[in-house]
């Protein structure tokens, strides 16, 4: 009978040892059997990225009544690919990464290692959600958002997401959270994004930094107003990135 | 008068010194005025991964009459970012990335630095198109591709493409090319992704590798079949990924 409790494959991109995913694992735990397969590392901004470069390797580190954990050395897609080829034992019924320490509504999506994993588990057919909280420290109070996480994964276990859609679930850092909004994606982009410094010499190197310029920050839709708004922001995402409207255009062109 | 020519910024994500973004330099030289801004290193799999634990840096290689070359320590995105930031004396009217040394059809474009630097374009405004040959050896033949490259190239930048849209353009590996097809991106999924080996002493590790498993090989709008098939694939491509389909039936669950 206990193989009947859902199993939940975990992950994150701040790596292992964060707050963030301790604390989603925290919440999840009522929920279903937990695997955990996280980066060894913080993996921040990875993306979708995959190691193709050199192998990648993983190491159980502990196992609780309900909980295993397991560390890798790759990025959080390969964590997700890497679970599913060896440590899980059948296909998971949810698949879950964050708490992201920041902020992956809007185009950030596109940045995220969270999201990366999250997409990963949706292109394997299994409905994904990322979560992340708008707050960088790594001592970010999660608790305010925790009965949402909760309230979220509990309801795609129980009514699944349609194929090639996951969920990008953004929790703006407040006490006062107002509930939740299904949201667009933000439309904007980053200025300013690097800080110029200066080797002994006088070379010049550059540490990302930057500012989010909504172009649509005043769209009540979008993820980037609820979250400004004190609104838990679930955007749904798709993996199939066609950008079908334009295909008739094209077709006219050649 | 000269500045009057279209700036065209140049990324990739197999390096520099990859033959692929040579011949891609090749075929667009007559179309504008070239700035490379690429990885110092092969950056495979990158996806739109940004690098946020380290600084990054970048040099002058060379300039030529019409192409200037520099070299960047950041994925295929920073590259793109920290070309808008520097070298770059004003909004490129085309961003171009590749050729790949691989195919970047269907769900690939997750997990393609070539696409990456593609999208990271994209986002910042200005039309963008990732160029990939299915064909990963260094020495491959991009030749029977070229004139379809240039021609491709030449009409997004007399005709643009709208916001948040680029191109994912992907060459099959044959001298016989029958023209261009606007797809779909494939549905489908990487199985058996991963070789495992074993250390001296037993611990196993893990190089990525895989067979892809197409749900709609068989589907005549995928750029899979176009490629199947001897034709180059265009899938234009969206950098707004919300599932706009779900928001409805999301409304619903809360």
């Amino acid at each position: 009978m206990e193989n009947k409790r859902p199993l939940i494959l975990v992950s994150n991109d701040d790596g292992i040892i964060s707050k963030g995913i301790s604390e989603l694992i925290k919440y999840l735990r009522p929920l279903g059997e937990i695997v955990v397969m996280a980066p060894d590392t913080a993996r921040s901004g990875s993306a979708s990225a995959i190691t193709v470069t050199e192998p990648v390797s993983y190491k159980l580190l502990r196992r609780e009544v309900g909980v295993s954990f397991y560390k890798c050395s790759g990025t959080p897609a390969d964590c997700v690919k890497l679970a599913f080829h060896t440590v899980l034992d059948r296909k998971p019924d949810l698949v879950v990464s964050g708490i992201n320490h920041g902020d992956n509504s809007s185009v950030n999506v596109h940045y995220s290692g969270t999201m990366g994993a999250a997409i990963e588990g949706c292109l394997k057919g299994v409905p994904s959600i990322g979560f992340s909280l708008c707050n960088h420290a790594p001592d970010a109070d999660f608790e305010p958002g925790g009965k949402y996480i909760r309230e979220i994964a509990a309801r795609v276990l129980e009514k699944g997401l349609p194929s090639l859609t996951c969920l990008n679930v953004n929790i703006p850092d407040t006490k006062e959270l107002k509930g939740v909004r299904i949201c667009e994606q933000a439309k904007g982009l980053w200025v300013n994004e690097w800080e110029n410094l200066t080797n002994r010499g006088g070379s010049s190197y550059y540490w990302m930094t930057g500012e989010f310029e909504g172009t649509d920050i005043k769209n009540e839709k979008s993820d980037h107003w609820a979250l400004e708004n004190g609104y838990v922001a679930i955007t749904p995402t798709t993996v199939d990135v066609t950008a079908y409207g334009l295909i008739d255009e094209l077709k006219t062109w050649f």
